[in-house]
């Protein structure tokens, strides 16, 4: 009777040690979301939403920062866990076109292939943004499938844009920028989006379906909200807070298919879901960009505005519920912390410098940030950098969004940045560095004097130069441009529609 | 058997019909805390407190008005659901200074006085600042005690003041302006606050036991988070955020002290409890004043930021839980919706203009806001009205919060008031309206074109003349300055602290 009796125990508290060994992994990106556009942090007229109702039964981050400000390295910085600066994912252009040669090089190696080699199923839909073609229109050399991603839905190799406004530009011009893809074969051209959330929320669903009894992983970068707007029938004109509002109320529930899905399969209670912005709002889009709530700066821009973001970490009797995290993290973390929680302990032993750090602990346990200092960039240039309560600038951006210029009417005249440059008559340097306290002064509006940190400037320049000698300039991979690269589902028209019935029987030339 | 049960059944019948026949009611008021200042309206570095628990077991308003944006005019209009137009709360004072012979008009009805006429008992503690004495130093003739309060524990007359801070200034300037009383006595000159809030929750604890078995209503309005900041030692130092954090904390502190009370006497169910703002933060003091969070303006503006604040409304059982509500609402409403509750439904019967309209259907079942227009006054002067999504201003003040002259190293360098003037070259005249999409806009950075809204206008301008016609002027009570009515606890001297041990025997003079 003893014996059986431990043996169950034994039995029980394996099954207990090893119910989480494998999780699955969900990542959910969202486009130019600001830190201020979501109810649960703060917007006033935003509807509650499932995003929000994921807070409550998780850990929402008020310290969360991106790994840039822009699409392309914020991206590629999230799936390799390094700098843009270590990869070549900088340069002036910052962000990579529709018809360049460039994109993540081979040589990095992504979440995806990691947990591929650990037997995790994987897969994605939605927005790409790390490079198409290499050497010919049709080539799909930079494409998801060759990073790691065994499974490729719904997608757009270059990702939501200004040009796919059908007011705003003709069939033609929309073309250029606005595709669609099914794993490697286009199948839209211009795109026509208004069901696009929905059909990415459907591919999630039967892959999770499909995958639920093996560990997945599955990332999830949505189009919304980044411009041109768009929306289904279903949330079009229902948001209190107009166009933005509907974006997100839309955006929101797709992240609320995914939740129920895992509920649904009883899989929640083994699958970790984190809902992360890829940096701050293009606020020179008037009420059709997002609001960086009372942060300075916005998409492009090192203050805050443009850094820290929306993050929320679910994983329902794993981590809390309802809990606000305070601790300064990345989206730099992200590989490392799924890559521990997947049980590949000597992630960090391979020789490759990795800039995040696992999260594991302060997700399970409450455990403080790994991070003493968050190195922060504008492309290749060392900006800032943020240490306890204060941030360090060695260069700011002077820029400010003038709304009367950009604005009619609350409707954004053009598809504008006002932060683009990290060099130039734009940015001023600072030594002894701009120190703001950003607990005190989140809006760092008030410098504070550096006479009274000598002791942290020194441990800061220490940390600083440890830092950049471990940085080596690698090759910019972006702006390449080739024009002969543009995707074209069948020249020389560049117009399609598989999507459609009478199309179903037509074949992509791809 | 059959006439017990349904004999027993009726009377159960009764009980549930009646156990809300008598609720009572706890309004707390809180003093200079802006709309962006709580952790859930999306503060980043404020800590989770009772008061966002309070949110979380309640009902959360994203678009609750306070009828003025300084402090007098605003809590005149909370204890009386009038206007300060109507009630000579006005002028270019815009607020009551210590040594003032006006107060609140007896003329005028408080939420108090109306209680008690329906056998409720009342009380209250902290600051007044509707009015002290009239005739002599010591007459009182304006405190609460003479407006419906039975009880009046620790109180401050005039309330918190920039110069109750005794780094900054002399015992004998301190004495001017801080001085506490329980009930109509002076107790303290000057004040000395690190315990006052502690002292204002054992006391709100002793009235509410006191009284667990009758219906009561107890006013709480708390100093802070006005400047002087100030703080317990079980506070100081312990937020992230700074000092202001920790008077928020200390504030929410107090806050969940008295739901805990509420609780632990099973009298929860039957308490309607109010959290409110009286206006937004006084932006001039830097790291001390509090957040607008993305709205503009602050204390003393018409621009959101003066005049939204957060305000949460708490009622297990009765009011749903977690709920967000984006209705149009104002501090006005406290009034008529208390005494609803409370069974007088002649409450608008009486004669008198009251400008704030029952919540208690909104409160209970979700009922949309009863109010169209709601009419935005800077003194006596009719700024501007919210109308579904939109605020057309008649006026606005052309100020902006100057950082760089006001503050040093994020520490305020003087107590500056930028938004004062209701009138005069600060501010500018629209014919035809200025017109904001506040849902859309809430920053009011996008004015639209009145071309777009006549029709709507026509129904403005019909509400504002029927409004208008509806407003009597009254002689202002403000002003009246009177140097031989400064309160003082032992003249000429005018310092005492009957508080301590040893003044224990000693007898207030007053």
């Amino acid at each position: 009777m003893y014996n059986i009796f431990t043996s169950i125990l034994s039995l029980l508290n394996f099954v207990s040690m090893n119910v989480h060994a494998n999780p699955n992994f969900v990542v959910i990106f969202a486009d130019d979301m600001g830190y201020g556009d979501l109810q649960s942090y703060g917007h006033p007229s935003q509807e509650k939403g499932p995003i929000d109702a994921m807070a409550e039964e998780g850990i929402r981050f008020t310290h969360w920062y991106s790994a840039e400000s822009l699409c392309t390295p914020s991206r590629a910085a999230l799936l390799t866990g390094r700098l843009p600066v270590r990869i070549g994912m900088v340069g002036p252009n910052r962000v990579l076109w529709q018809l360049d040669a460039g994109g993540l090089p081979k040589t990095e190696t992504t979440i995806a292939e990691e947990l591929t080699q650990l037997g995790y199923a994987t897969g994605m839909v939605g927005k790409w943004h790390l490079g198409i073609n290499e050497h010919s229109f049709n080539d799909g050399n930079h494409l998801p499938v060759h990073h790691g991603f065994q499974y490729v839905g719904t997608n757009f190799p270059y990702g939501q844009n200004w040009k796919c406004d059908k007011e705003k530009f003709s069939v033609k011009e929309m073309a250029e920028k606005c595709f669609k893809y099914k794993n490697v074969t286009m199948v839209q051209q211009p795109t026509h989006l208004e069901k696009s959330t929905e059909e990415m929320v459907n591919d999630a669903k039967n892959f999770i379906r499909k995958h639920s009894r093996q560990p997945f992983f599955f990332y999830m970068p949505l189009l919304q909200t980044h411009s041109a707007l768009f929306c289904s029938n279903k949330f079009c004109g229902k948001s209190k807070r107009g166009l933005y509002g509907d974006n997100i109320n839309e955006m929101s529930w797709a992240v609320g298919e995914v939740l129920n899905t895992l509920k649904e399969l009883e899989i929640d209670k083994n699958t970790l879901v984190l809902f992360i912005s890829d940096h701050g709002p293009q606020l020179e889009l008037c009420t059709e960009g997002g609001s960086a709530g009372l942060f300075k700066g916005g998409k492009g821009s090192v203050w805050e505005g443009g850094l820290r973001v929306p993050a929320i970490a679910w994983w329902p009797g794993t981590i809390p519920a309802g809990v606000v995290n305070h601790e300064i993290v990345s989206s730099l973390d992200v590989y490392s912390t799924i890559l521990e929680l997947a049980g590949k302990n000597n992630a960090d032993s391979d020789g490759i410098v990795r800039d995040g750090k696992s999260l594991a602990d302060l997700l399970r346990n409450g455990e403080p940030s790994p991070h003493d200092f968050l190195f922060l960039y504008c492309s290749d240039r060392l900006m800032a950098v943020r240490y306890k309560s204060f941030k360090f600038y060695f260069y700011t951006q002077n820029q400010s969004i003038n709304s009367e210029e950009l604005c009619v009417l609350g409707k954004p005249k053009d598809d504008v940045l006002t932060y683009l440059d990290c060099y130039g008559k734009d940015v001023t340097a600072h030594n002894p560095p701009l120190i703001f306290n950003v607990d005190e002064d989140p809006g760092e509006n008030f410098p504070l004097s550096s006479l009274n940190f000598k002791e942290m400037l020194e441990k800061l320049h220490a940390a600083v130069r440890k830092h950049k000698s471990s940085v080596h300039k690698v090759k910019s991979v972006l702006g390449l441009k080739n024009e002969s690269l543009q995707p074209c589902c069948n020249p020389p028209v560049c117009q399609c529609n598989y999507d459609t019935p009478q199309n179903l029987t037509m074949k992509t030339e791809l």
